[in-house]
């Protein structure tokens, strides 16, 4: 249990650690808004399409607000700590569909992120594809438009508000006699392995999500859960709930549709693993995702 | 930091301890599902518009499967521990809009129900009531159809798939010098206190989200922050994710369009509230609510 309250972004997670002051009492004071707005020192982060533009200190691309740009058109990302408010554009041009890559273009370019810097990226991506995918009122069908400086969307129509959405995912290492197990989804390559997960549904805990998730896709019964950290994903907008568990036992029935192979390893072939020995048993998670902390922090790093 | 382990189901937490299989592989295998909805011994709960109709014995109201009824309007909430399939109507005739009281009628409904029946009721409540609010693609405006025996919806023009929301909430009581920071929020009538609550947003994490949420409603700075339990929240769909923060100053700075009052309180005067003393020093969050459990864990109960 080393370590145990050491917050996320102490641990060096991707996605945490952002130094902006998200500023929320500006979003719904039109006059503070156009101040900040107004200021000559307000900056616009710029992606590609949906992906980081990191320059060589790993900063994220900015540019001044061009003339003629509307606010309406955009969201406050939030106040830097030097007071520079931060915004960014909603409409998205997206890239033509590529043929899906694992692990994906963006996974590279975002060790290349300064971590606050990556932070940001997080929040900035999933609120400009909320925005996108979420034109029209799911109440009635009518257009929708930004509201509350892009932290809503207002119906035209009907007058529902709509907030974007973050889905909270538990990822779980099961623990069984000092080894714990992992999994290869079935969308995996061969070889990679990672911590099992699923998304918590409406009516349960977090701790019964981790239960059922175990149940559904290997087959096996846990006890106590521990939540570890959590972490943002913004592909599209995930909060990741890192948990252990104590399976009841070990026997593996798996779910083929969801998880291709299941196994229990120990901490020396997890150890290799993140080593990237070339005799490991399985190739590690991404240091990207939270799955590959959770090894870390179960080998007591 | 006694019990700390303890899961959620086991304090007795209001909706929580569900003893249903929610049988997620029938789902998405059109056979299985079809042979669940022709058990004879299927039962289809009932609601009151979104509110329970609790039995004697503290059981849902459930029917037989009407003759004519189809399978395409009804989710499959899942298998009893002795098999039998649960459906329940994705229409819902809510009822006419009544002004708002507090604490809400369906609070007082609620602790009539067995405890694995309120858990039942949480997770069929957000669904059918995000159902009803989700007829349309975000995407496109074009009308919806449920899928995946009820826990997704399927665009008819675009394809796009929606699933059924879940928004993570943290909720925290702050630490300081032994006493824990309280507060009423703008529309909690006179003396009736609780734990400070607010949305966790894309690209934070749960930590993150508890020391921004007091600093924007109380403007107190926060250091380690530790996660207690959870609970679903259907009222329509929340994840209460309920933590513990350490203050690193105790001087409030409220925002007053949120938080109508806040105070630090003592053991002893946390004691005197829940125990309803008459000179209690507030009135304490309902015992459906995550906040009483937060209060009560403190105490080491
Ligand atoms: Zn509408
Ligand atoms: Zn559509």
């Amino acid at each position: 249990m080393m370590n145990r309250n050491v917050a996320p972004e102490a641990r060096g997670i991707t996605f945490t650690g952002s130094t902006l002051d998200r500023a929320d009492q500006l979003r719904v004071h039109p006059e503070r808004l156009s101040v900040a707005w107004a200021d000559t020192r307000a900056r616009v982060v710029r992606l590609d399409g949906l992906d980081p533009l990191p320059d060589d200190e790993g900063m994220l691309a900015t540019g001044p607000i061009e003339p003629g740009a509307r606010l309406a058109d955009h969201a406050l990302l939030g106040l830097q700590e030097d007071g520079v408010p931060l915004f960014i554009a909603l409409h998205v041009e997206k890239k033509p569909h590529e043929p899906p890559v694992f692990p994906p273009k963006v996974w590279q370019i975002v060790p290349h992120l300064r971590p606050d810097q990556a932070a940001l990226y997080a929040g900035a991506r999933s609120l400009v594809d909320w925005h996108d995918r979420h034109q029209f009122c799911a109440c009635c069908g009518s257009p929708t438009h930004p509201v509350k400086a892009g932290w809503s969307r207002q119906c035209g129509t009907c007058g529902a508000e709509h907030f974007p959405r973050t889905d909270p995912v538990v990822i779980m290492l099961a623990e069984y006699e000092d080894k714990v197990l992992i999994a290869r989804g079935a969308r995996f390559p061969p070889g990679r392995f990672s911590a099992l997960a699923g998304f918590v549904e409406p009516g349960e805990t977090i701790e019964e999500a981790v239960r059922r998730e175990l149940w559904e896709e290997t087959g096996i019964r846990t006890g106590r859960v521990d939540y570890l950290f959590s972490q943002p994903w913004p592909f599209p907008s995930q909060l990741m709930i890192a948990c252990t568990a104590q399976a009841l036992d070990c026997a593996l029935t798996l779910d083929l549709e969801e998880v291709a192979e299941a196994m229990w390893v120990s901490r020396e072939e997890v150890r290799a693993a993140l080593a990237e020995a070339p005799d490991a048993r399985f190739q590690p998670p991404t240091p990207v995702a939270v799955a590959h902390h959770m090894l870390r922090h179960w080998l007591g790093e």
